[in-house]
């Protein structure tokens, strides 16, 4: 705990994940003081199918 | 905002998805007076070997 | 199932949850052929200082 | 009602979700006393790189 | 890792929620066999008016 | 998009929501290179009596 969960398309690169993820428990962990390995990240990605804004699929706009 | 998740069994059709997407934020947008550009939604597929009701999974039942 | 989780700021009235709770349930049924039984709607509401875009609370923007 | 969420890696067989589906399906009708037909359970599979703990991918640590 | 939701009906006594806990979390451990201090059980709590079934709010029917 | 949900105990202080909206915001806008304006931040606060690990409430840990 925390456990934080990033919603996104599909298609990001592992590099971006591995920054992500470690900016991400960072700012966690030194805001929260909470320690890192109690600190749970998870990437879902969405294909542009399965997204929509304002009505229209991400893959259609 | 509002953010909008579908949780569903694999397999629906790219126009189902076109007309729930479009039908859903147009009664988003009617009853809570948002901007539709604000109302986001996610199509989450799940395979029928991941759902279980009353004990038993889909693909089983 | 499907079961559908609108996210959405604190602050609706019953009404606007009982309109879009019956629209967006007839909205599934009619597109995905379900039975109206299988389908769930939960309101996830979330107070403003709990909801950011931009990186700013929305309590303060 | 209730939704059950399993979010894991990848990876787990048939076998294990349904021994969990029906194990769980079982603890929450014994102890909330609920009809087991109201009881949902969603297996949520997620790669080992899009998993971190303590600012590291699992795919990576 | 793995993290458990389970979506519920506000209500439910603490001693419920003790039995959930640990019952779930065994039957995670013995079927795939993870560390129990990696499982993370989350019980989210909705009140009756903002859970819907076949279109009807749960406080309303 | 990308919607970012963090699930943690109640009692973070408004400061730390303003902070982590902002860093983590920062983080994912020069990761993926998309608009701040896209970015959701969602808090989810459960109370220590709905978290549990190794099958053990928060609360009486």
């Amino acid at each position: 705990m925390p456990v934080v969960t990033i919603r996104m398309a599909s298609g990001r690169t592992l590099e971006q994940k591995r920054i992500l993820a470690a900016e991400i428990t960072a700012a966690i962990t030194r805001t929260l003081g909470v320690d890192p390995e109690q600190v749970f990240v998870f990437f879902e990605e969405h294909d542009k199918e399965n997204i929509a804004q304002a009505g229209r699929l991400f893959s259609e706009s």
